[in-house]
């Protein structure tokens, strides 16, 4: 049995949900071979819900890494702060345990040199999909395999709100339902535009290809662009639509992007639903892994914290974080990228529209792989859904604005189309 | 960096599999921190397919614990030779990793305390869904969480034939076509009679729960007796089948038990079709955890085993096998749980028939939650379906034999029904 002597930073819900699973689920946490003792939290304030007991709290959370601990367990939040009281930590010999993505995302470099430096460990399992194992499972038990492909939902609102659009609901009345449920944050701005998704790839990216951290900048688009209506022709053609994170390991460049796609009603991912987060690894020696779990919350979140604390213990102290790049690539820019698209248009319902379109398509080399006229809007404007062959990111807002600038075209939206098989 | 040698005992496909695999994915090995250096083979005889260059390959398989080698890969199948050779690494001071799940099942406890006493590991990724990451994912990311309960198909052979009868073709010809595509073993008894996802499970609560290796005696049933029209009776009342090997933690007894069960086609593990293994961990903390991946394979296996030894480079050397338990209590007997029931019966076709059924069950105080009569059969042979309500399992075999003592009764078979939710 190991003893590790733990001060916890930040006194929020995390920080207590770790607090009260220690506590509750000690017998399981002995059985792996730790004993967890919380030395000291650093708080501003004192948290009604929970009671520490006899374990010190400090005001200044920058007097935590000064103590006679093991490891820091930072659950501050925010970015510039969080990045100090790791960097003070490290430096102090400490070996740190965070869940905040957004630290890691944009200093991960600057913290992981840090810590090889000062010969501690730097974990963040918690950091993406909460509990659900993935950080862990891309560090050792894939670690034999080439990653050839990671593809997630990997933000639980996002999820949660086009499970309930493909039902058949609003964008905002979902929104509305997601907040009182507490999937989505007041400000739910970080999730519906795919910066937490982003976020979280960024991190994977980083564990599976050595991507830098910060990661050069890449494409990210939210949901809010999706209306209702898209899931019921993307049905009516074999597809729903998920926000996906996805990075792939090609050639000579690192993919990288998160934005939502039109994937095949037949594949592992289009099968998730709800709030839960879900993961596609394709490697080479063991074809592909799916893994869902819950992405949040402050149980989950406190097991993927206890579990790297329990990794600390179990784990040789020579090995450090071996985060940063064997083969760093450059990250591939998204105009490079190539997709089929799916199309879809609002046009004057007269005998030469669709003629146009395709006209306007072809002069571009751009073919049609089906297209559906349907007679629903009145007013004689009818709805046209194309899904297009594939063809090169770069050519999309040329061909968007050719097809808005015909007389007879009121409204166009697009939607790329993620490959599954 | 750390370099370990490794001694690898049989010389077949699995063991060549991982040779190749080590050479092949070198630098993803490398980057995970562990040199790994094939320094001996056990083999009596070459292999045409692989020619492993200049390690030495020593005839008798007892020769290679007494080589300079930190851990033996034992992959020489069996359970006899194959204990003797693990205890006799161990008691030379070698770690242990095998893919041999049939040696750890049966003689597990033994094993683990030779290996305890000797201050070595022994580690069995591989025995568990090949490559796919369970055992680890039990032992650490998930162990700050109570398992409630572990539920599988572990045996791809099982869910490849069920899959496809659930697409409507008969049990043998679906056998000859696994045997044909090399999902099936030309003698197919282990798989299809469920004792091989019997042992995996096995493992899997000894890990979770502690239950002994062997564990005593539980119920094992395969998936010879169904019937392909089973499925499309199943389907009418929302359910499919699955071969389940499940594991659950009740107040005082250990639940173990593996046999085909009807369960809602909603369900994650309903969904999960073909080969592959899929498993559902429901955890206190995290919730439901679901993975699915290869369950067999040259390099599935080879993946898994790969990945033990880079745990065993990353690991802290102090800390030993915690496979034995810290709360043993006893495995529940069959004929205390209960069940809702499938009942397929074939009567004769007359307007008494169904009174005299369900006047069988009610006098054993059994309800019915659905029945379906269907006319299909001619000959004034008819098919009843039921669905009864939760009762003992203990209580099974005689209500059968009543049912069965009816001059009207041709024929009944039973599925057990999986509560899921």
């Amino acid at each position: 049995m190991k003893t590790l002597k733990v001060g916890i930073c930040g006194w929020g819900n995390v920080a207590t949900g770790m607090f009260n699973a220690i506590e509750s689920n000690n017998n399981y946490i002995t059985k792996a071979g730790v004993d967890i003792n919380i030395a000291c939290i650093g708080a501003r304030r004192d948290n009604p819900k929970c009671n520490p007991g006899a374990t010190p709290i400090f005001r200044d959370i920058f007097d935590i890494p000064e103590q006679d601990i093991d490891v820091v367990v930072e659950l501050i939040g925010g970015v510039e702060v969080a990045r100090e009281l790791i960097l003070k930590s490290i430096r102090a010999g400490k070996h740190v345990i965070t869940a905040n993505k957004a630290v890691i995302f944009n200093h991960g470099d600057e913290i992981f040199a840090e810590a090889n430096k000062n010969k501690v460990k730097v974990l963040f399992e918690a950091a993406v999909c909460a509990g659900t194992p993935i950080v862990k499972m891309l560090k050792e038990e894939l670690a034999p395999n080439k990653i050839k492909k990671i593809s997630g939902m990997l933000n639980g609102t996002s999820n949660f709100i086009l499970s309930n659009m493909e039902e058949g609901n609003e964008f905002d009345d979902t929104l509305e339902l997601a907040q009182k449920e507490g999937y989505a944050e007041p400000d739910p701005s970080f999730d519906i535009e795919g910066v937490d998704a982003a976020h979280k790839i960024g991190l994977l990216s980083s564990i599976a290809y050595g991507s830098s951290l910060p990661p050069k900048d890449f494409y990210i688009e939210g949901i809010t662009k999706i209306d209702k209506k898209d899931f019921i022709y993307a049905e009516m053609l074999g597809y729903t639509i998920k926000h996906l994170a996805i990075s792939e390991d090609n050639e000579d460049k690192i993919e990288l992007r998160a934005h939502p796609a039109l994937v095949s009603k037949k594949s592992y991912l289009a099968n998730l639903k709800g709030v839960r987060n879900g993961i596609e690894v394709d490697t080479d020696l063991i074809g592909k892994i799916h893994i869902a779990g819950s992405g949040a919350g402050q149980e989950s979140t406190a097991s993927g914290l206890i579990s790297d604390i329990i990794h600390l213990a179990n784990s040789n102290e020579d090995i450090l974080n071996v985060v940063s790049s064997i083969n760093q690539k450059p990250i591939k820019d998204f105009g490079e990228f190539s997709f089929q698209y799916y199309f879809f248009i609002e046009a004057e319902d007269n005998p030469g529209v669709m003629a146009s379109i395709t006209t306007r398509l072809a002069e571009e080399s751009i073919g049609i792989e089906s297209m559906v006229q349907k007679d629903e809007l009145g007013k004689n404007i009818v709805p046209i859904i194309l899904i297009t062959d594939i063809f090169k990111e770069d050519k999309l807002e040329g061909i968007k604005d050719k097809i808005l600038s015909l007389d007879t075209i009121k409204n166009l939206r697009t939607i790329r189309i993620e490959s599954t098989d």
